[in-house]
């Protein structure tokens, strides 16, 4: 039996299948790849924890040589504080008395730096320095070609830092950017208009924070650029390997699932359905994954927790029973709904973490 | 203020939003409408519990006259018994020593009945009942037009029960459908064919065990029907509403979100993304969740924690820091990745709970 065989036949016993399964020597070198290609240019690396969701592993990055941590929610915030973050960025409008009760907590235990895209959160933040009894860093989030959260202009982003420069409590930090892969000259543009403006009124920012695992192969694009916060690069999947990004020896974390029916002789069900290997179709993937002893089967489509394989293209077609490992075409909301990892180096089991920050949708 | 704005405010006050909002009211009414649809023409309701994960739910279904419950994952099966259910179908496949071992621990406590569609799982079976020291009723899963799980002719149905007749610690309980919503024809023809076949041999079984939401629609048009599997009907979602089996005062649960941003004059940005609302999109439905307050606005795509609107079609739009509620397309999702449900009756908060089978994949 081949060493990936038998460890398959030894997760199916003592863990049991779907499983999620973490390789920590490619987890390893994915955080060094991560951290190298920052420094090769001078820029901070700051990973973002929404991928893992683990604080095994955001101290395996600060280890490294992670500068901080980013995370989308407050809860993620809260978990990794308590794992030992003590640089954190949230990347989100906050918002609400019920938030800015437990930002003000969470500025005791960490240096705490939050996005904002209009006023009403500007204002929120305010509250929370106050109760918190200290100065509160905050960066502008600029649309520049995503279309989701963000100002959408150089004048809105100015006016955005008056307000902030004004408001006491809170201090401009810089400005946050998520720019679509072909999006540097967008944003140098963009981001010049800004600093320009400001700087004729006598307000400056140090901080120029960009993102996406992408993007790290296009770092040195945008100047100015200080800090970058990658998530998915620590495990890889389907879509950063058509971003050419990854290839599959870079995919540390796949879902081991059994076969456990075959209805028709072109068809077949894994133990993994969109109940853990979600419906993000990513991008114009063919299929819900990529099998690794089956490349040619598709995971057509999905029941709750069936995982329905399309295998008229398979010559050698799994039979009822077999394990096989899927790389999933989107890692992040798979770790989020699933929350177990099963730790492994080579071909041996090391343990099992459920990660804190599973779920926190708050 | 109106009652519903008053609630609002409190929810996101003391709970923050996103947060999953079910009104027990709506609830009872949902449980005691599949109840009685099942009891008008004699057939047994099991509830499938997989929809709403709670022990609390389920207890209110079998104090309504469940005759017992459905679960899919033995994971499920494991915190449900734990909860108080004394009958148990798993309508899944399972395979595997570390599910046989499980399965038979389970046996102790509970009566439990499995599917099955092929050889290897009905081996695997036998092996929970040899260390259960108990027999173990066995349903034999048959596809009647849905394309998963489930032997797909009579033939091969036959040929199961053979086996399963014959397996020492296995006893034929019946069988197991989840007919199309146009099915009936085709599944009596399939279910008569097996029967008289396997009677010919003085082969006998009792169970015809069907299931769906919008089949309890049809309930009576299988010929020797003996109970119901319907999990979404506890809740109802948008699919439901689609279906024409429920309308918006029959959807139990919503999601109360903000309005975080507003990115451009068209563009809103929730704080519910795909980590919460899920990417499910429900057939043909446009966008991913109906919105109460803003039923022309299209929650058109997903960052994995924003919810991005499309507003264009909106006169009214809604301003950064509002709350609002969204019935998702499919709920089941939704649970199982949020996990934590609060309860109301009207515009009172009566507690929340963390559903105990949230993300059970195993």
């Amino acid at each position: 039996m081949s060493a990936a065989s038998s460890l398959k036949a030894q997760i199916a016993r003592e863990i049991g299948t779907p499983a999620l399964v973490v390789d920590l020597d490619v987890v390893e070198r994915n955080i060094a790849r991560a951290q190298r290609l920052c420094e090769a240019v001078g820029v901070a690396n700051r990973p973002h924890i929404k991928t893992h969701k683990s604080t095994r592993l955001m101290q395996m990055q600060l280890a490294a040589g992670a500068k901080g941590i980013t995370c989308q929610k407050l809860g993620e915030a809260e978990v990794m504080a308590e794992g030992g973050a003590t640089d954190i960025f949230i990347s989100y409008n906050l918002l609400g008395e019920e938030k800015m009760a437990r930002l003000a907590r969470l500025m005791q235990e960490a240096e705490v730096i939050v996005a904002a895209d209009n006023p009403l959160v500007v204002s929120e933040l305010a509250k929370a320095a106050a109760m918190a009894g200290r100065d509160l860093a905050v960066r502008i989030e600029c649309d520049t070609g995503r279309k989701r959260a963000g100002v959408e202009t150089p004048a809105e982003a100015i006016a955005l830092a008056r307000i902030i420069a004004a408001t006491p409590g809170l201090t401009l930090a810089g400005l946050m950017v998520y720019p679509p892969e072909d999006g540097a000259d967008v944003t140098n543009a963009f981001v010049a208009e800004v600093r320009k403006a400001l700087a004729a009124e006598g307000i400056t920012f140090d901080d120029l924070s960009s993102g996406g695992t992408p993007n790290l192969l296009n770092l040195g694009s945008l100047k100015g650029q200080t800090e970058h916060r990658a998530g998915t690069s620590i495990f890889n999947d389907r879509m950063m390997m058509a971003a050419g990004f990854a290839s599959v020896e870079d995919c540390a974390l796949t879902v081991y699932t059994t076969v456990v029916s075959r209805g028709g002789p072109e068809r077949g069900i894994l133990d993994a359905g969109s109940k853990t290997l979600t419906t993000e179709t990513g991008w114009d993937l063919k299929g819900h994954g990529l099998i690794l002893e089956h490349p040619e089967a598709v995971v057509a489509r999905f029941a709750e927790e069936h995982g329905i394989l399309d295998l008229s293209r398979c010559n050698h077609r799994p039979v009822v029973g077999e394990v096989v490992r899927v790389i999933p075409n989107h890692i992040c909301p798979v770790v989020n709904v699933v929350g177990e990892l099963v730790y492994i180096r080579g071909d041996a089991i090391i343990g099992t973490e459920d990660v804190a920050a599973r779920g926190k949708l708050r």
